[in-house]
């Protein structure tokens, strides 16, 4: 992989950074070299159009985008590039999120968002790992590592929960051998 | 008023016409010139910014804007020009508009979308009219004579409603009468 | 622009104000003569009829209305007065804002309602301000120079985050780099 | 029972006839003396407002009022008077009605309208019925009778069903026998 | 009125007292007997069936029942008595009372319930009041002595607004006058 | 299995047979023996209470409902008896089941639904076939067999998906070829 | 009963326990031994899949599945299982259950899920009990038990609520007397 | 680009075969080799697993799981391959497609599905073109023809809505002549 930014992550407005940080921390995990800036699809239209259209010279492969309510900025960016867009609508105002993630993933035909769940900020990431690992081989190494991990981590849950169970005596040990 | 254009239409697209003919009806009638136009927020972004930041100095003084789905073409153009833009949201897609509502009214502080009923095509064409008539008291005068007609018009349907329930004998003469 | 008020704002009820005062916040920093009060579309209907009646006739050029729940408020006030109504549905209740949203935006043709944001208290004086521009260009130039400053205030946000995101080693310096 | 109207019926527009004359067809059936005009919140406010002032004086004693969209009429109605003002939203719009049930049920303390079902003409005149029953004990007694032709209708319904799926060899007359 | 209960209040359990008890205070204020019990649709289906088909007899001539989720308590109500009953749909659980609101108000024909706004206790009991007052003409007089004492309440927060608005110099003297 | 119904489908309404009719074919075809009736929680209650009453003791041992809007009665057969009961939400009226799905599936602790999809007639009866398996062995086995049907009716249809797309041409026989 | 497990509930996180846990607490009390894992349908597919095609014959009669947001952890267990499924919708995230809800009950015919309200561990555990109750008569009998522990609860509730009501003055002892 | 499928459609049943049909045509049109076939998260587990799991090995690049209602297809898929998983939300039943956007786009952190348009196949196959873009740089042209394409049929449509407008007599020469 290079060495140079290849994931740019944008924000809506700075107090989107909470959540979208955690798209950055998944990436750094993973070793992408990535960028992340504030832009707006309506206070900045000009910087981000322009950032979009750039994008693909630049070196950048995957764009993040992270909006709330009427969430057009993942749309605005993919009008203007045809570089693959993740959208992450973002749980802000009054109606959650639900305004965000429609006007996030209802786009009209040619111009697709890939959208993630509502504030699904760490899945941008992943889902941008994916994309790169068609190209960058140690990428799909690096996700099967980090799947194994989550079993293992899941896995360890599993136990714990037993443990817990067997101490509050809401299951009892004959139960529990009977599983093994 | 003047003569040239005062009002632009932008549509998202050719299949928008049928529902947003309904504003240019409304204009045409209520005499405020008007010039319509297919744009797109996401398909032509830069004719869509271009036309919202140079709308002002061409005349333009009021721009409605209907588009479906992810609707984000009001809002582009709100990004590019601080004239009043009128927001339609559309019911076109499998979520029936109510997707096109949530992009097009829940914008961000600064960048208003003044926004209609879904299809409300209509009203666009109203409402962009009660803006006019801050500035030009003769469409003050226009709407009043509409709003009478509207009214008188709801009085004859009343009439002619009345006599159906006499003729179907759902109620009597005897109850009409005690209804004077 | 005159010295009189040419906005009104009016609340459905006291309760109402922290959200709604932002709006009279915006008008004062935008330099547009203002009026407030309290009416309520059901429990002062006669007082708010006579308000939107009176209103053109006493210099008032655009009402803004904010209210929740089945909010009528903006709706009685459009059927009383051809001056553009701006409704801001508020969220209050257990239905947070959708039941106002839809009460204010879906009127029947003929009164429009220009309707904002859930809570979009802010954005119903910036609109205000559009509308008003039409008539009065001291406040195009205003909101100019207000978009200006927003513009800023996200660049200095965009410099900061670039600042935190070195401090905190998610981007590394040669990132930083490659992105100027 | 007195013989002048004792309920009125509102609706909002003449294209809301179909729906809410089967209102007046149960009112008839249940002989209850009734007025049934179009009037409308938005378009003929001073009218809706004069009538429900009047009401009461003139020996109405229930009001039903149906609405479409941002239904204001019962809210409206019930603002003017102190009689039991029923509300009935109806399914117009791309909305489907959810509009109209928001805008009629959510209604301020103090205010109160009796909301039915979308599209629920016949239930506002069993309800008012019901209403007027405290008053008109022969109310309770045709209530009742309509209630116990229900059940035997439902039950007549049940027959036919048992002899369609024998018919049909869905059930067997063994399976049958062991119901009885 | 009579001095034994009229209106009889039902909750769906005991935790949603604190919800329903401004139901029972307004009732205390405006002097209607009544009383109020806790029963359920599904957990004393018996009691409250038993209690609906008694109720008329017993003097009772209004209901008032209060349930969240699935709430079907009013409905089932309604199915064994024909006086007029009333539903408070309550925000509990996890959908916040859009669950209970459909499961209250969508009835089908010939049972309909009179349904108030999701956690609308004290309209559930101006409603009973309205109703009550077609037979009790002081009801009608207390309601009106209620809604006045609204509107001086109302303009009372209005003059409080406009010291407040002065005080904070929002707005100006000047503008303060021309309002007069 | 017993030759006497074990299952026991009950209809709000004769208006809900085409839809509820898939279950009774289903469970023919299971050879699961039952019975079907209409019943109402609003319009029978005395009659759906009595049938969930008996029910276990006439050897039935599942009960499946089925019913629109405000849809209470798989809930009013829960309250009255402790056999599975399970709900089919149907999709009538303006709010298309969505009022069904939450008057169905919304029920308070210790009266639980099983509540199959919108319109689920046939998953009402698989359910009620899976809920038999755990007593009838025979059944287990047979709903192995149905779903081995249906993979290889799937399966089918995969096979003539591939002759229709290599016929339009969509693919060419060697991509085809590369998938084996 | 057996001694062995003979419900199985899944988890599709560790942080689903403090809802979960409730359906453990109501099966301990319902005396019937059941088993507790974590298993996720995205996270650890294998084990999921596994689980579900060995369970009966393990010894399992009913499978009670919680998850949050897309939950497809009841359904891929329905697919590699004829044993009954109970699927509990959990309100994390976001849409706060209603994505849950349609993603566990909107199953496609042949593979039922039966679903119980979004946060309906106890139901979920309830309704274990039901179904397990055609086979284990034992259940009919302490489902009866329980049903009617919480008729006397709620019956104890009801009389509490008479005291306070009375203590706080909100009815007079001669209306309670009255009610007798 | 290689001659072998790149990309996998996958169909959740043949019924979805009409919209599905639209992501086959336009990757065939932009010359994307690909391969398409009938599975089922449901109903055939095993094969969707296996698909999955083999995909990468056999040079499959991005997989499109169209499935309706409960929609777990790309979900699954995702569970079992590090690829990227488009997934398209289908429009069938009674809740029209909101029951499987929630299913498709809500997936928990770890396992992303890039989700477009309720319907949106075309755009699932140009979000595959983009990501494929990537690594084929003859994509990101094809995508900029299809753009300029698109730019250009828009124009027309333009064009000849200029001279619908002008044949209807809804604007006249003049206006029209002062937009240009």
């Amino acid at each position: 992989m290079k060495e140079k930014p290849i994931v740019g992550i944008l924000l809506g407005s700075g107090s989107d950074l909470p959540v979208m940080k955690k798209a950055a921390e998944v990436l750094k995990e993973m070793e992408v070299p990535f960028e992340m800036d504030i832009s707006s699809a309506h206070r900045l239209p000009d910087k981000t159009a322009e950032y979009a259209r750039k994008a693909r010279g630049r070196g950048i492969e995957v764009i993040i985008a992270g909006a709330g309510m009427a969430a057009h900025l993942a749309g605005v960016i993919a009008a203007h590039t045809t570089l693959p867009v993740i959208g992450v609508p973002l749980a802000s105002g009054a109606l959650n999120g639900e305004d965000a993630l429609y006007s996030t993933v209802q786009m009209p035909p040619g111009i697709p968002v890939a959208t993630v769940a509502v504030d699904g900020a760490k899945n941008s990431a992943y889902l941008a790992c994916s994309i790169l690992s068609i190209k960058y081989p140690e990428l799909a190494d690096r996700l099967e590592v980090f799947r194994e991990n989550t079993r293992r981590s899941l896995n360890d849950q599993s136990e714990q929960l037993t443990r817990e169970l067997l101490a509050s005596n809401l299951i009892s040990k004959q139960e529990y051998s009977s599983k093994s």
